[in-house]
């Protein structure tokens, strides 16, 4: 049957229409890895992940539900919940229309993020349901204009952002469709045919870029089929020839099996990616709050919640180590951040307005991790005047802190940010180098707050090391 | 926006690889027009329309609710029925959930049809509302599978048509969707852009011809655009040439604006269409027994249905003057024929058991309308034998029906269909020709029904006229 | 622990304050009974009984559907049916939302009424499900007027009823509810104690007489307990003396178990109750016209539908034989009576226009089934000027039709109702008495309808018999 | 109408029968006010409100919603919201479907309120709404298992409750309903109908006391009648003389317009009763986390929510005047403690594990709130051996903190609770007496929490003074 339709419409992709002027970057990856990151991106280092959906309206699971309902190997809690829950012959479209957003106010969405001290969102535009939240021409009826919402949800949250914040707004898109019936059907041709990219995930991408001009593309869904199903390498060509917004944006590295960590634009290699050590290439660490889920889930408790020591913990190791954080809530179906979301989001935004300077425009130090003190992590100013040394457990039992990696000068002067209490008394570590610094005189009630405390070490310099490495073009050594 | 993704995709409509052998129709009108209509059709006579979907849900104003209450311009009566009834955001969409067909039985239907003594019946595929009844791989999450019935209502019933009855199955399939955005775009490029037939319309129509199998294309919403923008005429060289059902299909006249009336396989011309005198190209009434709707209506009385009289009356003017009868019902949104619909079928039936021979396989007769008794329409059969004089009402207050077009002989024998009475006596109506039947010897109790009785004539010639034409290439005089 | 609770709370039943000069009726049958049925009643001959309730939501297996599923040995299709289509915890009480009545006209169903040609109407105020269509105090957030459809569906027919037609208005009743926990706790404990009946049953009955005044009391679901259980005798001795309605009020006799057809005001006996003689206490026939259900089904076919023909041999067996009938329509969920109903409704009507003198106001006749035409059944008017013979079949294959019971005279006039033919032809039947009348002379066109003919015979005797009854008071011999 | 239902049913509250033997306390304020509140009351000091119903659906506004929708003076938000979300004829009812507590877990909510630390647990058993959480009889199909959850909320609870913890089980339990027709007709006659009181309220409050056995019930709702229309005084005696719970039971005292903080059990006074000084009658401070709202607020962001500080500042008040605290929690209506109630909890647990013995079965000390530092409170053991004194902001700038109330001797020992720096060093006050804690010693890393420190103080005496208080039966001076 396929055969038949396929010899007669032949869908081509076709760029020999197009001006030659303005093709800086070719279609392959050589070229399009020549260009280099947007600088916005790297000086921004937090940035705030949303995952929201029709996914958000079961919210049990994850935001995988309907596959973990329907796909090839079912979840048996998930199958037992709807069969008690929900008629037979329910499906994952009639969660829809129960996705009303009825509370939805981006402008207050949009002051919650600029409390949190993030720079940049980044909203699933269309996760693997196909969903979209925004009123697609390639997705008539199941979109958030036609059924639940009946609202354009991205286009509303993108003005908010904009207006009232400094922060960069960009999009998640969803390559594949988990059960799209032309996805289904490329498949079993082992990708022959290309219906989908063609009728569906290309048409789309132009959309929401000429819509919606976002500055962050976060592909997903990609590892199937190999980026020449995709068309990945032409439509980034576009992107960055061509497109609005082809000074500004910034993509990831899921543009095809095979590709991630190797080609696109920073790296996101895995989720919660976070190796631990240094990466020059530009890479980021998307993580979700919900240890459970990138979607909300009605039935997480508070402990299935990261503290916020821990999301500190993973801002500081992922900035001493090159990386961006990408920090994922999951709103509700009614359109709120949870509490419990918002909580996390302040209290991170009151811990970076006293220590924000050790994080944005930061940059690596010769050294991430301290050589003594393995609750230490570091990061350094641009111009290399000022060295961060971020402790994330306060020292039990004594009143001084010994670092390896630092050594002191007559000059070095050691202070904590956010602490009124002046200079801290310090003393060079001896004979191993390094120095230790004295906390004996800081109050309790002089913290700043309860979590993650930055020393800011000036006139410093690194231990020897043969140690040597790149970073964005610079050189460490 | 358009141009930019118009000129980067383009999608092309390429009969290049066919092979050229069985090219028997070229996809042209004049090419298609000379392909004669399969005989099953004519000789069927008597069809069932069935107008189901989404739009049975809300089940008011007519199968039209959703252009009725969001199109240009407004029903009043709907959109304060919708607020009164509905939140405030409710959207055509979110019927979709409350089409349950929770009691269809598709064999239970094929009974009731075959009751009825229709040859063929005509489902909608896909209203103008663009919801499928079948699984669509080109209408995801809007379609009778995935959403509402969540199963193939189309499937299950030409497998109980087929398996239990002799009745032809046939599809009805709107090129439009009304508010489709693919289409509206192209509406807006005056039909410049062919996004919505390229990506909607012709794969959707090769699907379910080749999924289904039907022997009639019953094509409709094409009026806004010409057959160009439809590529209709290459569908339906594909249709005659290569498709499955080449060689049984028939179509009717709507491919394109212009289109109805002047080409294609049989003619609709309009709703209702009934012109009252001969027509030689093989045309069709499409009526609906509730006057004021294709689809199901709660609100409608019984003084709305028509009368098993005025059925009748629609058959034997139809028949009598070369048409068929596509008599439409709507089904419920729960998946039933509301007795009042099985009523009128099965008066029909039990009126066509009797009478058949009057309308199965007939042929015009050299007068359609009799010349003194407007209420007597008449048929004959095929081998010239028998003519039918179908009397429409009984006369009042006497007991002779008097005809001026048949001429009788010596050997002219009048009988009544169905009755148990034998032979009637007739007169010669004299000078100005025609012949009187004695209708006293009918009993009450010997009329096998209350509506449109039958004379059957034989050995009787038509009175002298100059008036000739040809029916289905055969030439009457 | 009921024990305890009964101790306490003593709910009792107290007439020690009323002033005693109304007292017309004591509470007792002996009493009660000798009431005489106000005249009204007998001469109305036909009623429309309407069940509507949330069973016409489920709309299947019947208005039983609750115990059907839930009750002792439930249905195994409707249990089957329940768990394919509605979620596991469904309940009875979830269906009262679906219950919107959207569509609800009462003027309509008022004129509908009246085309009928019934003189009066009894609504189900309450079934066995408990749900009142009235907002009545005692049934908090399970009325009409909390849930579902928002109105008083009772009052606003009756308003409607009154205004618009001659037609008397009444209330079904059912006692007890299926499911009432204070019910179920009355009835394990053998009905000794009273909480249902005084806490629920007489509040509603005293409700709805005092706020609706109907003229008829229809009560059901008494059959469990006895009428001391029910204090039924009290609550129709304030009816008949004190209640506003207690000079127009005609009550049934289901009272308790034991009592139907032995006290109260007329007698049903059973459902469908249709003995075939002369019962000379003043009866009822209530029987439904979709055979399987009194509240609507979606599943009934037309099959499942009485014919006009079997409807009017109820009216004319039943009123021949002293009684009255009550024809049940059940309306549908959304407020709309059927085509179906409404058709046969309007037959019904259009057949009363003509034969209604043979019904309306008469009485019965010496004979009720003719002694040799058993198709015939007789009536009289009040002041024994004519008889009617209704012929419920037209004669195969003959002119004449014999009659034994009448006995002609020289001054005996036969006449067809309706018919525009004049007095027909007759002559004595020979010796063993009777008539015969000659037909031959009716033309089909002179028929008004093709149902139930009514001969009126003028001056003629009943064949000798010494055969007496009593009828409403008078003495016939 | 109502005086002719009202003469003939008189509901008699009856006590005639009763055995006399048991009747320990008469239906009179004097005597049931003589009767000693049982012990564990006192002691347990931490109690947790639980406010869930249908409110929980719409969960806007706050548990008010229905009559801030509906009431005399609806709110203008509540309306709009209304309106623009569902349809015209949604009534609060139509909400008790989407009541479902899918995820509803009665031993996790066990689990949550045992870390709490909390000792008893007030469950709203039925609020103004009128919806019981358990089946009850009185309210058919306005209850937990006919409508929405399918589960007997209240009976899982109290199971869970006592199987898995040692928390005392307790129920709330509203006497009026906004909008019950029998309450708002008994409201009309101005309270001398008694037909709500006799037919619902006793009624309820029998039931729940025999099925559940509550060691709490907290009564509300009483205000607009005076208690000798709900009987008050006669289930209370009932309630002390024969109840299964008449040994340890424990109520309030909402039992009728003028009876709050005057007769009853425990006082309440008011919502969120605190008045910073002793109260000696046992009192109880009521206070909801989320401040707007008791029932659960889906609009409610993290600053609506009190934070742990702002709780244990209540606590800490409350305890040291002579009152229990009842902390609100409002679950959802999908049946979970959302995670930042949870949070909340868990805190407070933490907090109670190291500082619990200045709370549980702790007494008043001589002094409330110390005269010099207003931010300490004292609470003393039951012996007197020990001084609490609860300090609510560590001191700014400074190492010492100054005590008034105490008075040093030489075998004074100060230390603090949860620290493991042993024993802190102090000095007197000097001329004007109390003493001066030396906290230099205390290590950040040393603390237990950041909130609310517990200074245990032995072997002080209060600083003269002439008030005298009696507590409990204990006379102060």
């Amino acid at each position: 049957m396929l055969s038949l339709f396929a010899r007669i419409f032949v869908v081509t992709f076709c760029l020999c229409h197009l001006p030659i002027t303005e093709q800086q970057y070719t279609p392959d990856w050589a070229s399009l890895d020549s260009r280099p990151l947007p600088a916005w991106y790297d000086e921004s280092k937090i940035g705030i992940f949303i995952h929201w959906g029709v996914f958000s309206v079961p919210s049990i699971g994850s935001e995988w539900m309907w596959w973990q309902w329907k796909g090839n190997s079912p979840s048996a809690n998930i199958v037992a919940f709807m069969n008690k829950t929900y008629p037979a012959d329910w499906t994952y479209a009639d969660f829809a229309e129960q996705f009303r957003a009825e509370f939805y106010n981006p402008d207050e969405w949009a002051d919650i993020l600029a409390a949190s001290g993030a720079k940049y969102v980044v909203l699933t535009s269309k996760h693997h349901e196909g969903f979209t939240l925004w009123p697609s021409k390639y997705s008539f009826n199941w979109n958030a204009m036609d059924v639940g919402p009946k609202r354009d949800l991205l286009g509303d949250l993108a003005n908010s952002i904009r207006a009232r914040t400094n922060i960069t707004f960009g999009l998640y898109h969803s390559m594949f469709e988990w059960f799209h019936p032309l996805y289904l059907e490329d498949k079993q041709s082992g990708f022959k045919t290309q219906l989908f990219p063609n009728m569906k995930t290309l048409p789309e991408l132009f959309e929401i870029v000429q819509r919606y001009k976002p500055s962050v593309i976060w592909s997903d869904g990609d590892w199937e089929a190999p980026d020449t199903y995709w068309n990945s390498t032409q439509f980034l060509a576009w992107l960055y020839n061509e497109s609005p917004v082809k000074d500004t944006v910034v993509v990831n590295d899921r543009w095809g099996s095979g590709v991630p960590c190797h080609h696109g634009g920073y790296y996101t290699c895995s989720d919660h990616y976070n190796p631990g050590h240094l990466v020059t290439h530009k890479w980021e660490n998307c993580f979700t709050i919900d240890k459970n889920s990138w979607g909300f889930i009605r039935t997480s408790g508070v402990n299935d919640y990261r503290s916020i020591q821990e999301i500190l913990m993973e801002i500081v190791t992922t900035v001493s180590t090159g990386g961006n954080v990408l920090i994922n809530i999951g709103p509700t179906s009614y359109g709120k951040i949870a509490p419990i979301f918002e909580e996390r989001l302040r209290q991170m935004g009151s811990w970076l307005k006293v220590n924000g300077e050790a994080i944005y425009s930061s940059v690596p130090w010769k050294y991430q991790n301290d050589t003594i003190n393995s609750n230490v992590w570091y990061t350094a100013s641009k111009d290399g005047q000022s060295v961060y040394a971020c402790l994330l457990v306060w020292p039990n039992s004594t009143s001084e802190i010994s670092l390896g990696a630092p050594v002191s000068s007559a000059s070095t002067t050691v202070s904590l940010l956010g602490s009124s209490g002046g200079p801290l008394k310090w003393r060079s570590g001896g004979a191993s180098g390094g120095i230790v610094i004295d906390v004996s005189s800081v109050k309790i009630y002089s913290l700043a707050s309860d979590w993650t405390w930055v020393f800011k070490l000036q006139n410093i310099t690194p231990k020897k090391t043969t140690r040597k490495f790149k970073f964005h073009g610079k050189q460490y050594e």
